[in-house]
């Protein structure tokens, strides 16, 4: 995790602006020997890719990546090389217009006056660098990143809670998430959700949200304590995400209300020789190393900043401006978050599987 | 944030087990001139050593820190000299006596049964490298990032929440935190929160609790998208301590039932020619850079997984056991990590601050 | 210098592959404000690019580079933003054809047994991933970091020995270099050396040669001992570069017959009051630290390991064989290793630059 | 290679000064289950520690390593847990004198100058940082490189050039290297050479030297092209020790004279089925990868730069001075640095060893 670059080993440096000519990333690390064609990183792309409903940017962009390097077909199909993967994925929508008042003024909620007040200078052109357009290239390495897991691995996120609204843990269903266009992890929820969010895209506002995080077939054994700790990672990863404000492992907050007793994962011996877990407070994670539980997180969205409401603001010169952001923007911008969240696990988990391997073989 | 290592440029490395003969940490990448005693470290210690009130385990340590190496009194007394800067602790209540059942047995919500599955081989003594005890090294290194910041930078934390009591915001004051045994950040909650701490205590049990922690004197800049932004630093640092299960920034997970203009942070211009914002949800950090407002993020600690209730277990050689956690205890972890959250902060920040200077000058 | 990034603050993570549809680099944590344009990059590039003179390799390639990211224009050019820079170089004259012997036979003297062997597959196309192609990245980083260090640091190399043909200290003018098509350092030399070379060339034979570096301007203070002292990454870029088996600083191996007493690089103050070095033995490094004399290095490279005589090997079958080496090559590849040596050195001074920066200020 | 640290996955971080009460180091990443203990590292240290004979410096120091942290005894005798293992050497002959002039002169040939002008400040006692004395925290980590390994990896290195006097390559046996006090690798060059290196120290003067490496069992495929090259990680390392000025690999500098017929390493199948290289210019690595033929190096040392003929020099106030190094001092830095040559080579293959297996299992 260093400017733009994260993972030590299987290690994903991405770039590129909302408006530029292209978007992209290089996947370096990736071991070799894999099966790996742009057909594999597509339909993860086309989950979080914008346009797909009302509910998300009208923006249009086909997000089609092309991979220009570190595969090799030698006549069994294109597989890794072990050689740096170079993902390209072209911005096709950037629409050419004035960005006269966004040029100059800062847009409460984004980050325009940080951007301004460390670099001096700020490609404004749709967010530039800090845009979650970026999150397609973190998403094209996910897809890379999981078929370095293998398929033993499984990594599913939905939105649990839109606004006010929150599921009960026991209506969560991560296999319905991609069926709606809420990326919600209940289908009963669907409707009333859409109801409520129409109601908030109506009035050009948004809400924020919160993302659940489930893996499954981590073995025991992942993560590199003390300061590399497999939730710590996972935390500094997700917290990279654009409008992120708040991640837990396991029981998380609720932690705090517990009491020893409460919190304690009791284990008992299962069939097959090996210790099960009797609940899962941990979230698969105990001393920064995973257990064999499921790993179970939370993530907390912010409502997307861009909002037809005139908000209070200042400008490069000093004045004083009342702000109001036009163009396409998502009601909430956690539900394209759902895939992201996955591509970002896929990348940190990816990362200590490699690390593991090379401390204990 | 590599194994032992936290830090790209003001770079931490510690070392230690709990029963070892020391624990301590290297400082490295640390800047020139900086006036730097053991004088310096001690203060901050003591806020975070064990036996200092029957709400913390009755381990008796005097951690007193020697500073090995990096510093270098040329007549006007001890200077940094930009060579890494080696702290040792000497371990001197270390129990000589029988691990026999934790020697075999995992104990539930601790890391022993990861740390056996990672590594084939534990040290059991009192937790070993996953003690807790290895934030006295994160509170030294602490010390000494505190010096690199200066002054203007204020770093602050405390109890808002002790099992199920949380404080108002409006009754947080940080500026009692260490006038009272249990950390709290409200004078008031003391009395209340003591006797129910002494209720936990006297059961053998224990609770989570949670910490907020504020940060003044940050100059808008700091921080290094994208994924080295500085939340997602925060977050990963604070998540790697102890206990933690969660982390948030600003609103954090409040941030999900807020509208969008619930959530902008308007701003004014300021008496002083620059920007005041007229709220914080954003927490002090947009796009993962500092605005200028105070940090400001919270974590949650789980309850100290060693309680005398007997709990169900499994051992190393396949049994099934019921284990109580005999010795001496915090009944809140939480309580002595409020100076760790500090320490790590510091850190994160002396790394941020040195990051961006180098990018920007 | 991880897999395919090197530097800690001005970082480099170059891709591609000789025969691929394109290569390229990405460079983050370039300081703001800095212009730049493509027409900054390809006088570099085109000092690399083959097909200059019957001396080097007659593949046509434009290496015209693009820049896909990380700089804006906001009216008064464009300008580097702090965000990773995307630069895309298409390779245009992948020859199609077959490459029957050479995807399954070990060219001696070339990477291809221990790519097999390592990654157990490998992109045999014109070397793939191990091909000097991928210098022209490094090449276009190294503009990049020359915009950085600014005019007043001085990068130079040039061809000092070719073969067994050597030039006298007292004879090497940097000046000369771009002149002359063997990137000789001294105009005199070119005749004689030209007819060796078209001797070498037209036997289909190869030769290795010695690039000499001199570096002026580095003020004293760049270099971050121990283990990131400037010869070491110095020592370690020029290493990296393909073909290079040796590199020394100032006196280097010479040294070794040396007594403390020649060795010694005596001071006496100058005239505006600052220490003047009375010889320069130690290249302008001391204890890993540069002193602001001229930084020397000199840089060893074999010679090409393709060549059209037959040497023997084998095959992944486990065959014998015997190899020549067809195609387009150059005779001696350290020719157009000048540039590249010249841009590596950029590339550790731009880092050097920004982490001396960071902890001195 | 980042500050005081080395290494990607077996990371060494080196501390301390020469004339403070300690230096040491800690090893993080070590596998886990490897025996350990004080006594696997005590026989490299006392091949290093000063005092042994009239042609090294004769400080007296035990260099007595203890081991602090990251091994535990389970009843089968101590081995390593994965955590770090931290090593100290408490410095013991540290002489209480008068540094008077050294303390404010700058000694030529020293890190004096370089040191004052990046920090603004330096340990003056014998070096501070910059001592040699360092290299007993690289002998140490060195020996715990040795044990991950293996038996197998046969690392040895010796004095094959003394001054002007130079050992033929068939005269080089690297197994006599520790049986004679000049760590000649020739048992028929000692007379000779003592005699010489006697007249060297009597006359108070000092020398360079050559010292020659070679790794065998190595297998193929270690190295992280393209910046992780075997080479150039090797190459760093080794420039990163005191006093050397030149590192080459395999045919080093004399492959600029070769042509690509004779730098070719032809191979034909051995009897095992596996690949036989008939020479070995390449050194043991190709494209930045080993071959799985023997290592080969070799490093130039200057000479101590401390020597009893006065030398023109400057101090901190800007007077001219005439300085001469009184004190123990090695005549030639280099016989010493034969382990530390050993021992640094040990700690790159360690890592390298590490990362392979994490890519490619």
């Amino acid at each position: 995790m260093s400017h733009n670059t994260f993972g030590h080993l299987f290690r994903v440096t991405t770039w590129g602006e909302s408006h530029g000519p292209a978007i992209g990333c290089v996947v370096d690390g990736c071991p070799p020997g894999i099966p790996l064609t742009e057909a594999d990183l597509q339909p993860w792309l086309d989950r979080r890719k914008p346009g797909g409903s009302r509910f998300v940017t009208q923006r249009k962009e086909s997000d089609t990546a092309r991979i220009l390097s570190g595969v090799f077909d030698d006549g069994d199909g294109p597989v890794t090389t072990g050689a740096p993967i170079s993902i390209l994925i072209e911005n096709e929508d950037q629409r050419s217009k004035d960005y006269g008042e966004i040029a100059r003024a800062f847009r409460p909620g984004h980050a325009d006056y940080a951007y301004q007040a460390k670099y001096g200078v700020r490609d404004y052109r749709g967010g530039g660098r800090s845009s979650a357009r970026e999150t397609a290239s973190r998403v094209a390495a996910g897809a890379v990143a999981r078929k370095v897991l293998g398929e033993a691995v499984r990594i599913r996120a939905g939105v649990t809670q839109l606004g006010p609204h929150r599921l009960d843990q026991a209506a969560i269903d991560f296999d319905v998430v991609y069926d709606n266009a809420l990326f919600a992890a209940s289908a009963d929820s669907v409707p009333a959700w859409e109801a409520y969010l129409d109601g908030v895209r109506k009035a050009g506002s948004s809400v924020g949200a919160i993302v659940a995080l489930e893996i499954d077939g981590v073995p025991a054994g992942w993560g590199a304590p003390l300061y590399g700790k497999l939730d710590a990672e996972l935390g500094a990863a997700l917290m990279s995400i654009n409008a992120v404000k708040g991640v837990e492992i396991g029981a998380g907050f609720e932690a705090a209300a517990l009491t020893g007793e409460e919190n304690a994962d009791e284990m008992r011996m299962g069939d097959d020789g090996r210790p099960v877990f009797l609940s899962n407070k941990a979230g698969g994670v105990l001393g920064g190393i995973s257990t064999g539980q499921p790993i179970t997180a939370r993530v907390a969205f912010k409502p997307t900043s861009s909002i037809l409401t005139p908000r209070r603001s200042v400008d490069r010169d000093g004045n004083e401006v009342d702000l109001r952001t036009k163009g396409r923007h998502d009601p909430c911008v956690a539900l394209r978050g759902v895939p992201v969240v996955e591509a970002t696990a896929a990348c940190v988990l990816a990362d200590a599987f490699l690390r593991h391997r090379a401390q204990v073989g």
